[in-house]
């Protein structure tokens, strides 16, 4: 029963964060470009500065109960790493895939748009699919590597990877695929073509395997423990 | 008497980390516009990046004395989770209105505007309230959240969801009754109507007592003790 | 012996790291005005990120010499709180004053400018001045208040607090008399004409002043040690 | 052989990083260049944020492997303080060399750029070289001080000195010969004519010298351990 109650607060913990991630990404791109004027270096950065301290503050506040994956890629990582149980993996998926949609919705309904609509920004061809693949091995590097030797600073880590991120790749740094499909949902500054979606998973895929290969190399294993408070955000 | 001068000291430290909170979001948004010729996307990331550095420090600074709150809604949320006594609410709030309207002051008088003069700047609407509900209750989510968790980054995980609350919320996240009272006695940047300020207000009550009871479900309550070094800052 | 070969690390220490301050806020101010084309909202956004980010820098590196005073007002407040002995106040501020023209002729050796050249930047009048005062009071206050509570902090509070104060004071907040009395120096973004210097010292010194007689009724005292490593930066 | 597995895993470590931080420096250029629509001081204001988190993000992630310096100038530092084996000298270097050209390469493919191609950006001059040996003296002042007495806090401190060196000093930092030749094969933002790379570089290596000369004296010498976890990043 214990563990039971233990997953139902780490499944609305996932949830509610990649809600908040969501609307972060999607209601600071709008903001951004509204305000900007054309300008779209002053938009990505008010909408990089903004994901980046957004994180901070997300991590820290609900990693303490589910981890603070927000994402699938760290959830599939972390259940190849024996960290948890893979029984949960298709659980915390779905939690983050339902939250990134609410939080689309959520930040959609802040500033006046459709509560859904899908997104025309292109974003296609080998370069934006070899960019994912980067951004997301840099992404599990980042919070393997840390969280192996530095726990406290994970947050840290992940934002400031994060921030850079979006402006080192030219895809801007989806990494994350239920980030991906939710902004498929949004035709707005942070959008995505529904048909560019499916690239953009794959080889995000195959950057968070790869990442997760060679971490498995360079620092030594740890095993899963019991409590549920190990992860990308402990 | 050793208790009533801690109380001094601790309502000293609510007004005048208040009041410099204050000077900090007006005067930034003062010396923002004037210096952005029209461009408020820079506005904004100057307002944005200078009250998240700001509130880093105020809190280090305060948060040793009174728990550095600076907002009613922190406040009724630590009383409401027995972290303080109920009786010392009202004086904390009073401090804190207080301060903040000397913070406006003392911003006014350093850009050279009048000691104060309403705001026309028009906040209305469902999207706006929406916006500081969505804003509120994630304020009160992150300072919970970190604060059982990991006290130590208690001040940057603030200062970090402020600067992106100010980016994804249409409303630019007030979250604090104080700050709302007080910004609508100045007609400058950050400045809200009068008008405005009840459905804000409201709106960020229900945020607040939404995420206290969310947060008290997914983290094991700590109870009251008598230091007075609790509270989001500690 | 071993103490006179102390104060001679110190004294280096405080000389180095207040050239490097000031080649930081000099510097930065110069390409900021030369990259910005006419909009100083960017210029002084990249010279207060510059000025923040190298506050971190330069504190930790040499807080575990000499405590990282760079700054007159902070070595006379500790003086005066018996962090430090009277005798070495001179020997500080004297390395301080130095330091802070060394840098400015260091920074403008980098960018071609004439080794010094007295400034033009008309900063005058009571609006300035009550801004000093302000930005004294408070960084007086964050320096005092978190070594007391959060000594780790402090690299982060200082820089976060000045990164703000650049922002919300009208005066872009020098406080420090030898900044100002350097920045007279340099007829470029960062500059002050030196007939204004004496205002803005007094207020600096008044707010340092204040600062630290409330916060030592705010904070209990702490006593002078022998070993060199207190002070703001440690 | 547990040795040689250990040297494996930090040339790894070292090679990956290093690209990494150029895919960071060369990526965040060409897209800050692209949006910035000829406002150079926002492109510079990209990359400076965007190299600065990248460091934070990078040296907590292989700094447990390898000490993460990424650089030929922290890697001859940490031999001559006799916290690394001279032996490993010349494989760190290498590792560093052929990473960075690798991370330049990642770049131009993500920017859909040629593999390599000579820049044509003049960086040349006395004040040039002045800049890059400040820039060399000040980052190992701050990596050797902060190491020294905070060594949990050189992640930040390496960032912060990077993103205010991008902005205080006439050349933009680059501080780092592996960097300094990778980045004459991208004829982009961040390029330098490979005519003035050797400038550079010897002006590199006599700050580097210097800083360590001087904070030799300044901190007292920690002897070299066996464990290959010391560094500029642990």
């Amino acid at each position: 029963m214990r563990v039971e109650s233990g997953l139902a607060r780490r499944v609305t913990a996932e949830g509610l964060g990649t809600a908040f991630l969501l609307a972060v990404v999607v209601g600071s791109g709008i903001m951004g470009e509204r305000l900007a004027t054309g300008n779209t270096a002053i938009a990505l950065l008010a909408n990089a500065i903004a994901t980046g301290a957004g994180l901070i503050a997300l991590i820290l506040a609900f990693s303490g109960v589910s981890g603070a994956h927000f994402n699938p890629l760290v959830t599939l990582s972390m259940a190849w790493q024996k960290q948890m149980p893979w029984r949960e993996v298709p659980v915390y998926i779905a939690a983050q895939l339902a939250g990134a949609f609410a939080g689309v919705a959520a930040a959609h309904l802040m500033f006046g748009e459709p509560v859904f609509f899908a997104s025309e920004h292109v974003r296609s061809g080998m370069a934006q699919c070899w960019s994912e693949f980067v951004a997301s091995f840099g992404l599990l590097a980042v919070i393997i590597g840390s969280s192996r030797t530095k726990p406290d600073a994970v947050p840290f880590a992940v934002a400031a990877y994060i921030t850079a991120a979006y402006w080192f790749t030219a895809s801007t740094s989806f990494a994350n695929p239920a980030v991906t499909l939710a902004r498929a949902a949004s035709n707005t500054f942070a959008g995505i073509r529904p048909a560019d979606t499916p690239g953009f998973i794959i080889a995000q895929l195959l950057g968070a395997a790869a990442a997760t290969l060679l971490f498995g190399w360079l620092y030594p294993v740890v095993q899963y423990q019991e409590k549920p408070t190990t992860g990308c955000g402990t």
